[in-house]
């Protein structure tokens, strides 16, 4: 796969844009921002148009999805889009049983547990990412030279909740199976990384500037499990992409003792949670690569003049790494006050580029 | 206070067993080994007994908490008990209205969340403690030479749940509390740290050979708020029995990063969770005391030999610390089955304690 000449990426719309620019380690334009879940429940736009409608049906209406995508770049002025899904809907499309619980998250009609129940998973047609690519297709039309940020779910995180059957606080039944059952779980994840990697390219085809892989769970992980059972499947999931040169990000909460690891399955870009200040997060990583984040959602509801002096800590301690696009260290709370991003964004464009105020 | 020559240390019922030995850093006779929430629904006897019997209520049932806590060393061999507590019980004995709601955990009357709010909070009366020391009494009459472990929650774990009114995932509310409002978080974990340390000191008396702080959510917080925010309180509340001289212990799980300042609060033994390996853990607190864990709980459903392969990495990689007492890297699942655990302490106190089997 390659590129068409008319992709965002290659007809120039979104190549010197400030987050491409940034997650190439090149000097950006202005500070480029953009927040995890920043389409979603903060929004009452989002919340108007979902009235009636469920989760992932919503997924899958293209023009719904688009919208949804495009509404926080409308009315924050932020440097991307990130393409409004739901971490199961490459599961949805390939065919297995799952549904968003209210209050609970998502919940599968059969967990899956046994070799035979890997053996049994479905195959995701290319054809049943149609509405992934229109939706896709339809946001970068009306981005212009916005870039949109692919995104999927991580093959271990996709496994946890095909093997718990729903959210878990401790993931215990996919790490049991890393080890009882290694071969098991092997096959597992690589069913995961294949429809993942799936989802990622339809994303990129359609016209995605960027990829992120979000492994939401992996922070449950020692480093040598994920080293051993996780890792292989994150790089195979990314496979699907790489060939095509956009920039590749890699985020997970909790991530801290892994951070290197998830470098090297092979990303342009580490996002950070909010946990690690990025000075250290780039100490680890060995200034290698640009980082995203870390501004702590906690702080969304302080006083403005707290959490504008977070974000100037965060932004000088992000000086040193070799690009840096500022994010929170984890999604944006459903409660937050969407007027407080809109002014975190001004704020943070306002920030001179090349160091200090 | 100091403890009464008929305490189980002073009286030399648990001076020389081989948790408290382990836990000063002397070589125990046989290698020490408990498991967090050994006591309670993995268990059949622990199912029997609480028929019909809310959470709460049997924790404050001395006779009751007193058996829950005797069952698994009688059916384990494990060298400790753990006192059979609820990590709200200090706060529901000072009036606060809080109970353990089915499938969610612990949830309050009205959360805690403005600075009146905190102002209004009840004081926790010394003699609504007697039922604890009651159970304690009778716990540590039968024991003998087992020594109890006491335990309390930790005032930022306290705090949290006052807060957020009931369990969460990211802590947000107490996390926002600590910038937005710093005097109010203050005066909420003092008060939280106050009772935190009252329920740890009634144990004690009784006739607790230990006192384990468990942190549970510790691990959402980035080290400086940690360090600023929570450390202090902490250390309050294991003021409240340091001068009685027996070992404290302190744990919380997704620790990794904040295991120094955890020490750093005056503790004897830091609990490590089972993501970080035992001998990293040493190296980051410089070798400067005992560790307790780490086997992961996620093995504890792997074939035998699995997991006896894991147990003994554990233990290899615990060699290195000034002490080491197995325990889980967390607790345990109500779905193992207990005679993995039996095997496992039979295991392990085979393995020959000065190094290798």
């Amino acid at each position: 796969m390659t590129l068409s000449a008319s992709h965002p990426l290659m007809d120039g719309r979104t190549a010197d844009s400030p987050l491409i620019s940034a997650y190439r380690g090149q000097t950006p334009s202005r500070r480029p921002v953009w927040f995890m879940r920043q389409a979603g429940r903060s929004l009452p736009e989002y919340r108007r148009v979902r009235e009636g409608i469920g989760m992932l049906e919503s997924c899958l209406q293209p023009e719904l999805a688009a919208e949804i995508t495009l509404q926080p770049v409308r009315r924050h002025d932020v440097d991307a889009a990130i393409f409004f899904s739901d971490i199961v809907i490459p599961l949805k499309l390939a065919g297995v049983g799952v549904d968003i619980v209210s209050g609970v998250g998502p919940v599968l009609d059969r967990p899956v547990r046994t070799a035979a129940d890997v053996a049994a998973l479905p195959t995701l047609e290319d054809a049943a990412l149609d509405p992934i690519r229109e939706a896709v297709a339809r946001t970068v039309d009306e981005l212009g030279h916005t870039p949109l940020i692919g995104f999927a779910g991580a093959p271990f995180t996709l496994a946890a909740y095909m093997v718990e059957g729903r959210p878990s606080r401790d993931h215990l039944g996919p790490r049991t199976m890393m080890h009882a059952a290694p071969e098991t779980w092997a096959a597992l994840a690589n069913w995961a990384a294949e429809v993942s990697g799936q989802f990622l390219r339809a994303q990129v085809e359609a016209g995605a500037s960027a990829a992120q892989l979000f492994d939401s769970w992996a922070g449950s992980l020692g480093r040598a499990d994920y080293e051993r059972h996780v890792a292989p499947a994150s790089a195979r999931a990314l496979d699907a992409v790489r060939d095509t040169g956009v920039p590749l990000v890699h985020f997970g909460t909790g991530t801290s003792e892994i951070l290197q690891p998830m470098r090297d399955v092979g990303v342009d870009v580490v996002g950070v949670d909010y946990r690690l200040p990025l000075d250290e997060a780039n100490r680890r990583l060995g200034g290698t690569v640009p980082l995203q984040g870390n501004i702590d959602p906690a702080l969304l509801d302080a006083p403005w003049e707290v959490l504008e002096a977070h974000v100037r800590e965060v932004i000088a301690a992000g000086e040193a790494a070799p690009g840096h696009v500022l994010n929170l260290g984890h999604g944006v709370p459903p409660t937050t006050d969407p007027e407080v991003l809109t002014r975190l964004v001004s704020l943070i464009h306002s920030i001179d580029v090349t160091g200090g105020q």
